[in-house]
């Protein structure tokens, strides 16, 4: 799909704009530039250009970068759209609504020879998954609660890894994920049966030294979407896992009748979990979001858990992840 | 959907008419009869019926009771489908393959006025679970394993209740609970998101004192399918659990590198991810297939077994399940 030009469209804070910042943070050199609409109240940083300019530099994908709520495909970037797949783009998005549902792309796309990819859309069809050990090693981020992080621990972890000369691929298991890596499974929108096989299907034998580093994806605690968590855990069979969070959440994400977890109660279930596919499987560290935290907070904080836990503990965004990297390498 | 005429097409043995022997068994009162092509091999010990003969007593739809190797509708069954729909009747079917796929039978319903019912198809959308606590309560049966009895335990506690004068509703999550209670949800082929919002969905709040029977699905120590067993823990937020058994087994269902856990890790684990939405959930007994075993080697297994672990331990299939039905009315 790479690269791209990153479509904002009317996004009016950077929240909407989750998957661009993804692509820009981790991908740098896949995104060409950002492609806005007058309404649109945020700036990346990257340099603004045209379709047509962005082309002319080898951008050949538009990244539908921005979601609204309900992840429609709003009326107001059709026009836009259209332009682009006459230039000769293809479109990717993540979003719940899909691109081959819109019949003006859908004819735009045919008349140019564009493609559309809905990356939320499942490709394909996945095996019931068998349990059976694959050569390679995995590792596994899991949270107390969903959006504490893991994506970003995974992402980070890559990178360190690679510092030290370790092989290791970065596995997506949801929509911004798979803009990230260019391919994986939106595991949410699996059907139940094929979950665990799913996640076998892009963690697949590799050589023995090879990390795979899945992307995690909701709570064993969250009752909206554990069962998706343990079909997590028992596809990706990890012999490593590391424990996510953020202190500051008052409830569970959505559901204010539902206190957090403890570090050591997701450290225990988890491992329990991951235990019945790997029975050599660890615990490695602690991975933090201290964002509303003072730096000084944050080192103790992350000192006094790192000892109460007797793992390393991070905040791969003020840190990166290399004590994870070194932990992971002297396992 | 009943009163049904059971379809058993050209079924080889016992083990292919699953189906209607779960009618039968369950809702002897809905089988008008059983309807059987000339190469059939089983009985069920229904009156044989013509579909206009079962038609004049009251019949309304052809229940296909029957599943062939990979759920396909058999090319062998269509002419004999074709003449029920033209007879008037509707048909429902639990296979993979979809009444719905099947052009022939498409238009003979269109041009007969009958339904097509495929109880695998999930029907409409459901929510994101959201855990709340609801009123009423629920007791749900988990496995060491796939198939161990957990429809068969929670048909029979739902017929004990009823003879305790005890409101109950057997709540169907699998194709042949769904024909049984003539509503529910194929959980194994709801999208993973939507998974605990689909338990939710089919067992809302209800009188303080109903009890909803919750038909077990997996096993949280299978791999292939414990995603879907924890979203069936948290969607339905039991009171009461009941660990079913099979002793006999070597390993698990489809998996001949997985041992069976014991009734005690299946006891912790369970209990601890059901606490998470109802701290004052409970087990109550255990249910045993010791269908292996003479009536002697039975009694003594399940005494022993019932001293071992401090709860009732019955074969609901050889005792009925009054002393679990007992157990909840107690609790």
């Amino acid at each position: 799909m790479a690269p791209y030009l990153l479509f904002l469209g009317d996004a009016p804070d950077l929240l909407a704009a989750k998957v661009a910042i993804g692509l820009r943070d981790w991908r740098p050199e896949q995104c060409i530039g950002q492609w806005r609409l007058d309404q649109c109240r945020i700036d990346l940083g990257l340099e603004e250009l045209s379709p047509q300019a962005a082309r002319a530099r080898g951008a050949k994908t538009i990244a539908i970068g921005v979601a609204n709520r309900g992840g429609i495909i709003s009326e107001s970037w059709l026009d836009a759209l259209e332009t682009a797949l006459e230039a000769g783009y293809n479109i990717a998005s993540g979003l719940h609504d899909r691109l081959s549902d819109q019949p003006r792309l859908v004819a735009a796309a045919a008349r140019h020879g564009g493609q559309l990819w809905d990356l939320r859309a499942p490709q394909g069809s996945f095996p019931i998954g068998n349990g059976a050990k694959r050569t390679g090693k995995r590792c596994l981020a899991v949270g107390t609660d969903c959006s504490v992080g893991k994506m970003y621990t995974a992402l980070a972890l890559e990178k360190s890894l690679h510092e030290l000369d370790i092989a290791a691929s970065f596995r997506a298991t949801g929509q911004t994920g798979i803009f990230i890596a260019g391919t994986g499974v939106p595991l949410d929108a699996i059907v139940a049966d094929f979950m665990a096989g799913a996640v076998e299907t892009i963690t697949p034998a590799n050589d023995a030294a090879h990390w795979d580093i899945v992307e995690g994806q909701g709570s064993l605690f969250h009752p909206s979407f554990s069962g998706v968590t343990l079909a997590l855990i028992h596809g990706s069979q990890p012999d490593a896992l590391i424990l996510c969070h953020e202190p500051q959440r008052q409830h569970m994400r959505g559901l204010p009748h539902y206190a957090l977890p403890s570090l050591e109660e997701l450290r225990d279930l988890a491992l329990r979990c991951a235990q019945r596919v790997n029975p050599d499987c660890q615990v490695i560290g602690v991975a933090v979001n201290t964002a509303a935290m003072t730096p000084d907070e944050a080192r103790d904080y992350l000192q006094e858990l790192g000892q109460r836990m007797q793992l390393p503990a991070v905040d791969p965004y003020r840190d990166g992840a290399m004590r994870l990297a070194q932990a992971l390498r002297d396992l």
